[in-house]
């Protein structure tokens, strides 16, 4: 294994088992750009508290420029036998600049460097996604856009329920996303970031010309993220932020499946509602007619893998004293997970939708069905002064009759329709039993007749 | 079974076996008095959009009034035999005022009813644990208070780490519970109270009046929670504000279970540092001499329950097609149970931490552990220029040989201390190591020194 | 609150809050029977090892009885303010004969109690379950049974892929349900009940006489369950058995989640292939067309309970020290509620089932997907000794083209049906597009021939 | 991407963004050498058949031996572009024996094909899980053996309890492990290995020839998991094993992390009951002094990763109709991840407990708590006759007395000793307070005389 940061207390060598077992750099290589920042703002901080002199300073700020050129161009090798990305770091700006390095480590801990790069991820990441979802909102916006026309049946309990405006129906997905993204800003907002808090206690003897140099860099960085910690303690045992962002992918991820199972639904040879484009679907190695939703299917299994990441962090960190615990070397990997799934399902699947083929005819044949119509001829009654409950006993016996004598109540004649209300004959039911009607009457709603556009959350 | 809202279009009886298994009256009963508010705002509307006459509107008004009164008193029997609480409230109205009540069922579906319940239990509840956690923070405070002096050894790993003041530790649960008290008001001002959604699709041909008529109802509510339902399909399918709560909750459940494992092992005779009063400890019916820390261990273990609660939903909302299915209505008694479990620990805690005694000679004792300032003397090194890498070998070697050779570092003289470095000698040692000097080289860092009063979220 | 069953080494009252926060007598009164079988056979015991007289164990043993019997009739009335339900049936039985009730305390503890009670509780629930299991599996038959003749599309990603009988279909979940019995037989036979453990080191003293006695008690009972104890620390802090029935349930709730979504989608108005009892639905209290299957939607949605509370107990079980800890109090509330949902959707669904009628035109009309004859026709290729692969190829393409041209493969004649391969032709797929060849062709793999009962596993 | 195992159908290629998302050759890979015996047995049975030649059988068969061959050095190269890892097995035969290779797909599916991997893999794993058991219930056995006269206090709710032997406190951790042997063997038991299923519906026309030659095939295997399918619809859709699996690591990782409390609970400063090597701990990059128990702090956090792993395969599983869905894909990942863990801990804890120094010292200064024996001292009165209660409520006042008065119960004299009962004096007490004593009143059981071996589970 590679240098470590610490050792002189010990007697024996690590055991090459524990090595394998305890080291981290497998998972939080992925922090080395924000690790380097870290670096590259401790530096100024120790420069400007007189812990460092300037020509130090000039020589380790540069080192760490140098590896973040490597990093950003893709061409960086990592140590795979370091114990973690920070003693990556620190060891290959060693091998650069030599001893001066050392000094790199003064009035700092790994159990703040590592608050700092995950915050740090997480601004970046959260970010991206939040772009993201700007872009799923736009495709459904675009979708709704095209299909302004189409009305199909809309459902509770999978049964049909009403008629309803296709673009209102997709636009619900825009809405759920949209409270995702003001849900991520509110847990991004949250984040401040450490330095200076040490392993627990604050950096010691030095620590009233640190942190007072600390607040004039942060000054000068013009960022809200950069605040000071108002306690060490709590900054260096807290992952609160992991799981509230955690949370927050899992409700987007469950979102998703919403719209995946709509979406294998819509596209089963019964509905036919929809067609995913050949690109978006895959085959199969025995069944040559094969052509499967395999991405919705996906999107929809890997809820699997956002729970449980969140599950995983929840109980790692129950009942842990504080403050830090090597248990919380543990956050990385299922948040690296989520933030990568749900990376890739809104990319794909805002491509996808862009693909969706809608079969209007197979829509139109399901709009036929005139239960669909029940409900506006109750609250047709209802204007009629036919006390509501009263009006739905109504309707409610008509399909009960229409389904028993099998007659659509549209060929039920005026005596016959009489029986039920003398308020119902041929005309009303026509008028009434009409999807663009029914959707139409709804339509006063003000916020309904909107444009498609929907407003991101803008904190 | 009680009489139901539905029923004309069935040709058979439920089996009451499927009565049983879908009725909810004996969890959503806790949502009768936002059940009756629902109706109360709902008649304003009708009336207001003329969809019921004044009188009716007046009837009906004085009906749910009277309702609400019973409620109040705690005097209200509820028909265990209703299929929910909207129905029992409907069929008690109807008890009570007759046919008219029949009209309230105009424009309204049970779909947005129970959005509009469990809306506004979240809004009351999350009040309520907002205010027991100021309780909370103000009980830390004081504790931090009336132990200003007392330092205790910090931890990491579990291991003695740097001396902390007790003050500064245990204050860090407050600015745990102040993040949680943020995330709870970010959920909750997310929440709109939704009327006129309907089934799904909004409330039809009566749609335009009802909607213009609530718009006018809400304006004079004059309160946030009162907005236009932007889209009726989201609306009545969404479940996220019941998940971000619960996971709200599953935070703050897990911040209150690292203080119960942090007092739990204080308290065992080992460490011995403090003691928690007899009124809120149990015995054994076997061992005469047990003093249990009871509670501390089931705010513990009660972590397992939230956690519970919060995968219950999760799972219970993955892959729903839209709009409402009835798998939707299972989100209520996990809710009811975490934000119980909540309120009885916040309550209990912040009473059992009032009580707890601090034994400062077994705290003291341990503050004679060398180990504790060995990152000071570090520090020291560092400000005589030493590389502080450096300086963490040389008093690395320090502790190790002080085990080995079985001696204090006190105990060593100027000769022996010299051996590892020229900066080190018994003075310098004597300053040192000891825990005033180690906590108030960190004190500089000005937040440290602000009065111990933590400001809980205003948004 | 009630008398303790400890007390004497405590100064100061319990806390009102703490005694209604530690209690568990709203949970655990439902173990009173197994409760009271604990004190009979301690009973036995004691008097076996002369600990206590024979007089006094019959004053005890029939107090005890008496109380089962009181039990049994459903007339008893648990003291609401007894700590626990151990407290409450030693209270009792203290009203009852006075005095003498103190000595059934001698060498016991609550501790293994409950454990006791736990797994007595569990066999009994356990072997519960699995009788309806075994119902649920009859059922299942009859309805293959009398479907005998039926053929349905089976389905891969919700896509049509090839003709299943519906009895092969259905028969599917029997033998899911099969393997739950078989997994919670084995997790029952891993029990044993322990008396004897103490609270944690076993009976001291009179350890010796308690437990030669126990041993002599448990062989007159000639049940596999009576065992000595092997390790009193483990049978003390171990709950294992809660976590794997809890599991097994999971399973259970996740097969029954297929089959409730199966049936859910297959009732829809688009596919139409079953009709549920109007016994077995609900309507809706403003749709009045709707018949909605919310009897599958629950359990398809109580899932997320079952889940929520598998995760309860391992996350309360997580990183606690030995031996017992007040935690673990709080396995039985999930444990009882498991239970309680799987018992009760057996039952309801063995009953719902009976009830489903098949719609056999909606499903032959789906039978007329050329697709899913598609694999069919690849291997009869393959016995051409076409490989396969390549066989897969010429279908592949003859559905796309098929679909593009949009002309039925049944309907090309055999110059063009020769262009994709001298081996078809009209005749060709004339036989071989046919629901009941495609079905008998697999017939011959000779399990299917069996008869359609399963055997319900018997260890 | 590379060649795949279908494509005809379809008129556009797929989009790469698809084949990024879908392929599963990253994680699958581990599952070769299984697929690879599947293939072998796949062969033999085609060829037994005749739906193969016997060269043709040769040649396929020598091909795969080549690529196990190649596998088993380590040295073969996976196509990361393959689809998953039939595919890339498949093309790989492809380029060494060309298109005869194609004849292999006769008669099988992926859908199979992955069923018979994971189900070896288990059983592979499993069995290596098993012996690693086996090696840390001897190394746990060992560490009793060594520390036979060892006694420590015993705890219940971290509060001293009774004098325990260490040998008996530790062997509860073998007791524990023991059972999870015996979980994971029922949970091997009963997996058979599927071939013929088909895609859902078995091998359709060559059925027959197949299943009949693969029932030979099976019986030449003599092994107890290759059986015939009984339902392929079941087959096909079942992952239950895989929960189960992860469940019964769920259940031990739990175990493991308990272990892991109690030895960093042991080894604070304040206990300081063990001391673990050098060699298993790590430092600090800024506290020099530190030597921290990292491994077993990841041992209890990877617990997290673990309970994720089984509520993302339930989550996953949860609803889906039948019979494949692609959303089954994703039960490997989390799988492989707990497997590995628990190996990984397995081992590492075993090592780490044969280094484990007992410091005897400590444990003797903490029996010197007279409250150890309070409970032995009611046992002796009730020995004399003195209800359990009333010794119970006696002894505790003794206890609460000292405390108060601060003074030992040693050192009361006969006359203060004798207020409490006539049954006690300096001379009993003497010899009750005793740890020797008290442990060996309660070695009377039989089973606590057994030697230390624990037979693990042999079904």
């Amino acid at each position: 294994m590679a240098k470590k940061l610490w050792g002189g207390r010990f007697s024996k060598k690590t055991d090459p088992l524990v090595e394998e077992f305890t080291k981290s750099i497998d998972v939080d290589y992925k922090l080395a750009k924000h690790d380097i920042m870290a670096s590259l703002i401790h530096t100024k901080i120790l420069a400007k508290a007189g812990l460092i002199s300037c020509p130090e300073a000039k020589i380790i700020y540069n080192g760490l420029v140098d590896i973040k050129k490597k990093l950003d161009s893709g061409k960086f090798i990592f140590d795979k036998n370091a114990e973690d990305i920070h003693t990556a770091m620190q060891n290959e700006l060693e091998k650069k600049i030599g001893n001066i390095a050392l000094k790199l480590h003064t009035a700092r801990s790994r159990n703040e460097q590592v608050v700092f790069d995950i915050k740090r991820y997480c601004i970046f990441e959260g970010s991206n996604i939040d772009k993201l979802i700007e872009d799923f909102v736009r495709q459904v916006e675009g979708m709704a856009n095209s299909n302004k026309d189409v009305i199909l049946p809309g459902y509770t309990h999978m049964q049909h329920a009403q008629p309803i405006e296709f673009k209102y129906y997709i636009l619900a997905y825009a809405h759920m996303l949209k409270r995702d993204s003001c849900r991520l800003n509110d847990a991004l907002k949250r984040l401040t970031y450490p330095l200076g808090s040490g392993a627990l206690a604050g950096t010691s003897i030095v620590g009233k010309l640190y942190n007072e140099a600390a607040q004039k860099v942060y000054k000068g960085m013009q960022h809200p993220f950069f605040k000071v910690v108002e306690n060490t303690i709590d900054n260096n045992s807290d992952r609160d932020f992991v799981i509230e962002i955690l949370n927050t992918l899992a409700i987007l991820a469950m979102h998703l499946s919403r719209m995946a199972e709509d979406f294998i639904i819509w596209s089963t040879q019964e509905f036919g509602f929809i067609e995913i484009d050949d690109a978006f679907c895959t085959g199969s190695s025995l069944m040559p007619q094969k052509k499967n939703p395999d991405v919705l299917e996906l999107i929809r299994g890997y809820t699997g893998e956002i729970y449980g990441n969140l599950v995983s962090v929840l109980t790692m960190m129950k009942g842990l004293p504080l403050t830090y615990n090597r248990d919380m070397q543990l956050d990385k990997k299922p948040l690296f997970s989520s933030v990568k799934i749900i990376k890739d399902e809104l990319i794909i699947l805002t491509k996808l939708i862009k693909s969706v083929k809608i079969n209007k005819l197979n829509i139109e044949k399901q709009l036929n069905d005139e239960s669909l119509y029940a409900t506006d001829l109750a609250f047709y009654l209802a204007t009629k002064k036919v006390p509501f409950r009263e009006a739905h006993e109504i309707v409610g016996r008509m399909i009960k009759d229409s389904l028993t004598l099998n007659i659509k109540i549209k060929d039920m004649n005026d005596r016959e329709l009489k029986t039920y209300s003398h308020f119902i004959n041929k005309q009303v039911i026509r008028n009434i039993f009409n999807p663009k009607v029914s959707v139409n009457s709804k339509k006063s709603f003000s916020k309904r007749n909107l444009p498609i556009k929907i407003e991101v959350c803008q904190e």
